[in-house]
């Protein structure tokens, strides 16, 4: 699994101590997914999806994507599986699968995307979502003093799950919250999806007129992904906390625009993978 | 929280005994975003997403979604936000959010369209899926009748843990695999997307020939959600294994096209949500 996990330099902290040490994070990064049953006759593929995922097996993640989607029915339909685009940055993969389908294959693009609904992100890869942040007028966040305490930060998990009616119910959904330095839980929101619950969170701050939130945190109860560190930002928001493990994309972000990332946030420890200035 | 959960009736399994009991289940209906700058010249609103949310702060899920995406870049530019559609089935809420916007928001869909990218699901709202998923000739897998022992399904995490080189050294991935009913596990995958992970697998299935694959399980070490019990239908899979919990559109979907749904895999213990009879 070459490429698949990254090794990054954190800060470990738990009650009474921190230290220096490494980490692996799971690798994300951009893949899109082309398709065409017109190569022979010299058209361009169209673009179907643009996916983050992890690298390796991107064949048959195309593959089983098309097949899932309903566009092939059938193995037989497929005529050619290339790998194509920019090498990825720590993979090495390519960043394009190219799929060639036989001629019978329904590739009326209108039709396609009836089949597909937009989830939020910024563009087709890391890199070029990164420059697309910078040109869009989001500055880095490294101004942003504010200061939080290990401690908070370590009772955050319990304090949260105490507000969270419906996940004491039914286990099954993801929290969103913004707190500040002292520990106060401000806004708690749940969702069958940790993107829906993060943008209830930041929609509720916009309503408030509480945007740009520099003197607060956002806590997930999920994995730190690329995503949810770009609506931390978008909202001004310096730091996010996060139960789950981060993504290598998240750190990058975190890194490249001054905002701090805590990961593993649970069983009275976390890392600090970017900005381990704001947290003393 | 009126509405974002939902009681089902389930079978609970450990590895000594089977009872008949309930659990409560996040909801998950589709909401649709709408803009427009043009409402009062009565123009029709532009959809910029449909995303399969808990019902609940829909207001706020909209406005932040519009936010974070650099649609809108302050509260002020919102002039309105209306509540319409048609009611959810469980929540009663309505199923679209439309927002009007002051006419300096640049609304170019085209642009916008380079904002997002697609992910997969089959349509605009769980009952149009479902009855999408009809029409382009999914049938009901009731008549598969292989069957999966309990203790064979309460080893599986174990097992495929062991099978899952960059979690161990991450903690920050999603797996999903393939097995047999006598426990083999023939395919692993990982991502740090649920979704990626499970066309992987599917993906490898058609590669290999292998579908549709009546007699194998799917085990997804997240939540079970719509889209998931979707992939698996298409990939021929009557049973879905997940580590966490389902969302009462899986349930629903489970239910009509004659699958089985196991959730909350984990500890010794799991939740039989619909298709009891292929377990035993």
């Amino acid at each position: 699994m070459t490429g698949s996990s990254c090794n990054v330099a954190i800060r470990k902290v738990d009650i009474s101590r921190q230290w220096e040490t490494t980490d692996q994070v799971a690798a994300e990064e951009p893949l899109e997914i082309q398709v065409s049953s017109q190569i022979a006759a010299g058209a361009a593929a169209k673009s179907v999806s643009i996916t983050m995922r992890t690298p390796g097996n991107d064949r048959e993640l195309a593959l089983g994507f098309l097949f899932t989607e309903g566009i092939i029915q059938a193995a037989e339909q497929i005529i050619s599986v290339e790998n194509i685009g920019q090498p990825d940055v720590h993979s090495g993969l390519r960043n394009i699968v190219r799929v060639e389908t036989s001629p019978d294959v329904d590739l009326d693009l209108e039709r396609l995307q009836r089949h597909f609904y937009t989830t939020s992100s910024c563009g087709v890869c890391g890199k070029a979502s990164l420059d697309a942040l910078r040109v869009s007028g989001q500055v880095s966040l490294a101004n942003q003093v504010t200061v939080f305490s290990p401690e908070m930060l370590l009772g955050l998990p319990a304090a949260i799950r105490e507000l969270q009616p419906v996940f004491a119910k039914t286990g099954g959904l993801h929290a969103a919250a913004i707190f500040g330095p002292d520990g106060e839980i401000e806004i708690v929101r749940e969702d069958v999806g940790r993107h829906n619950a993060t943008d209830k969170v930041i929609g509720a701050l916009l309503e408030q007129g509480r945007i740009p939130a520099h003197r607060k945190g956002l806590f997930v109860s999920g994995r730190a992904s690329f995503e949810l560190m770009q609506k931390a930002l978008v909202a001004g928001i310096p730091l996010l906390a996060a139960v789950g493990a981060p993504s290598s994309l998240a750190v990058e972000m975190a890194k490249e625009f001054g905002m701090t990332l805590a990961g593993f946030l649970r069983e009275g420890t976390f890392n600090i993978y970017a900005g381990a200035g704001r947290i003393g």
